[in-house]
């Protein structure tokens, strides 16, 4: 890098027409990552073992502490939100909102050394890379770390970037897990619980927000993509399923004279499959839970609850998957003489990422001769929050094999360069732009 | 009775011309079940509530202490032998081998007050109404109450008639059990663990076995028919089911790309009602018990474990049900690629109803002008194991519904007078043959 720097001249804004090209470090993003995996790794195991750095753990206290030296040796100064979420900002004109860049460190139980890891130190490899170009930028620069992505605990909802989305209602901070306050949680990471409003953010608080990301699923993979231009975070919706049929002795009770929950059960799990299956287009379909009872070999089953999960980026294709999946399990219900009761438990309206963003985007892959893909978001991200705010955009990179939350989650290190190289070039794209 | 027995002549055997007809008591029979009813009645129920009477319980000892009383008001001896099986043996001469019949007063946790209470009681009123009739019949009679039949306590295999039929290892009387040693449960029912082999009965032991018992499905009760004569208790073979596909995130893995172990879990639970189903005859098969991991809404299923059972009098119908069931689970398993262990787990060998035992029944039946049908009993008896030591034949009584195992088992007042009406006329037939 010293000789990188001792090269470049001060730069006003960044061109593409330039020879001059900044990047971003890819040994020393290596090594960080290599050196936060230490973070929640297993007792006695290497990297390929993974790590378990559940939010608000001793692992996530370390990882986040490793995190804000990182950012001081850059010379840039960390500051802490009331929800315990790390920014650090550099550069640009006081009176222009900031673009802002980051991702998450917290991981899942037995989780990979990717998710959410890459794209919060390529976050600060964007703005060592502008330092070191001394490229003046007309927005701030910010980064973020969002703590507790995963919501592993105090469960689905409690990301602190909702927080910072607006997402908080009276009681929240006294919600317990595993014996723990949310409150005294977010002591734990250095946030101001009692001032927690104060982390709430309004609308147009930044001029954009972009993540680098691991895909999780295979598609890039698959077809030797290197960048994905994410198109948006998909819709959930979830449905509880209670199958109620009559638990009879399994040795008396002729077949004809059934009403086995676990039949209708095994009818709509392939029903599932079939709907989501049978239509173009890339929405997906799971039955992920299920519960017998009374789950005895030699009882008929009497009841089974489960979970039915869609999702897509369309709300109109989920509503038509809803209309299905309501229609096939009437039919289930009166061929197996169960009755069937659908109920729509949760709602998660998906994000589509900004056109512009996705632009800028497509630019910064293109000045490097990067192959790109359009391509939705399956699983949840902070962007999604964010979106409600400013304009939004995600960046892809390939999981081997679409292998996630787990210790075999893995992209190459190439595979990592080009994404934060990615993220440096669309920081730099959206610059100039007064607006998105 | 008293005027029945005052006008009844000692009579030696017993004939079907006679215009003589000895009888049950019926009011007694069911003033006997209520009074049995209260032991183990959930507290402040009725009658309709059910009992839970498993074996060892307070409840068990109480009803036992009351059949006892009961046998010993009928001028007759209880004896326990070692497994705490109750005997009481009435007439006969004494170089004739015994008429065997009878049934087990312990529940199921929830069960109703009719499966095996029914047949015990009946035995006592057989015997009773030979006493009444005075009628001198040439094989001893001989009621049981078997111990422990539901096999609640200590699993699957301690029913204490199979103590009697010989399966007996070494170490059983250490089993545990809810913090109780099985020889410390058999010493609360009166039994002699420390002599524990004395139990064992040979071969021969009696001239023939006879149970009156309530269907436990809804065949006769359907059929409008009064009497089952049951052509056997049938084999069971079970398995247990390994699936093993790929746990990946439901949001990121396409359709196309999953390993989902609950669709493969569903289409082999279709099969086994398909391969039970489309064959004539009465085998049944069953998924009861399913497990799934991780049992997350977003997670597709990696791992599935799963219990599938078949049942059918005959050995080579199982035998082509297995057959069946692995080509269907290894088609499967390349449709969803999985992989999927049918591993048979534990085989039951069904015993065959003797016909001559079968023919008294349908005999005795005829005398009273009661509509007979011949069916397999799909549920375990004591019966099973006695068949292994004599001729042995059972009396089926309608159940309302075809329920058991449950508060809402219900057999009329009516269908159990005739059930052991028919008991005892069948024991009579079996009296006036030397061999069955």
């Amino acid at each position: 890098m010293a000789s990188a720097s001792a090269l470049a001249m001060p730069v006003r804004g960044w061109s593409r027409q330039s020879s001059f090209r900044p990047s971003i470090n890819a040994a020393r993003l290596r090594n960080r990552l290599e050196r936060l995996s230490t973070h929640g790794r297993p007792a006695g195991g290497t990297f390929a073992d993974g790590v378990s750095r559940v939010a608000y753990s001793v692992a996530d206290l370390t990882a986040r502490a490793f995190m804000i030296d990182e950012i001081k040796s850059a010379d840039i100064v960390p500051r802490i939100d009331a929800a315990g979420n790390i920014f650090a900002r550099y550069g640009g004109q006081t009176n222009q909102p900031a673009i802002l860049f980051g991702s998450h460190i917290d991981s899942v139980p037995n989780g990979g050394n990717f998710d959410g890891d890459l794209g919060t130190f390529s976050a600060l490899e964007v703005i060592q890379a502008v330092q070191t170009a001394k490229i003046q930028t007309k927005h701030p620069l910010e980064m973020v770390l969002w703590a507790h992505e995963e919501s592993t605990a105090f469960g689905i909802g409690t990301a602190a970037s909702r927080i910072v989305a607006g997402d908080l209602q009276a009681g929240d901070m006294d919600r317990t897990w595993n014996g723990m306050k949310r409150s005294d949680a977010i002591k734990r990471i250095a946030g101001t619980p009692d001032q927690i409003e104060t982390a709430i953010r309004g609308k147009g608080a930044w001029h954009s927000y972009v993540e680098l990301h691991i895909e999780q699923g295979g598609t890039l993979d698959k077809a030797k993509i290197p960048i994905g231009i994410v198109e948006g975070i998909v819709g959930i919706h979830r449905y509880d399923v209670v199958i109620e049929g009559f638990a009879n002795h399994a040795g008396t009770t002729p077949m004809g004279e059934r009403r086995d929950a676990m039949v209708a059960a095994a009818q709509l799990t392939l029903e599932v499959r079939e709907i989501a299956a049978q239509r173009p287009g890339r929405q997906v379909g799971t039955v992920g839970r299920i519960e017998v009872e009374p789950n005895s070999p030699n009882v008929i089953p009497g009841k089974v609850t489960l979970s039915v999960e869609f999702r897509d980026l369309s709300e109109q294709v989920l509503r038509e998957l809803d209309e299905a999946i309501q229609t096939r399990g009437a039919a289930i219900a009166k061929d197996t003489n169960t009755t069937i009761t659908c109920t729509l438990a949760s709602v998660n309206i998906g994000a589509p990422a900004t056109s512009g963003v996705q632009a800028a985007i497509n630019t910064a892959a293109g000045v490097l001769s990067l192959q790109t893909r359009r391509l939705p978001s399956g699983a949840g991200h902070d962007a999604q929050q964010i979106a409600r705010l400013c304009p939004m955009g995600m960046i892809f990179v390939p999981s081997v094999g679409g292998v996630s939350h787990s210790p075999r989650e893995l992209t190459t290190w190439d595979d990592c360069a080009r994404g934060a190289n990615v993220l440096l070039g669309t920081v730099l794209e959206l610059d100039r732009l007064d607006s998105v």
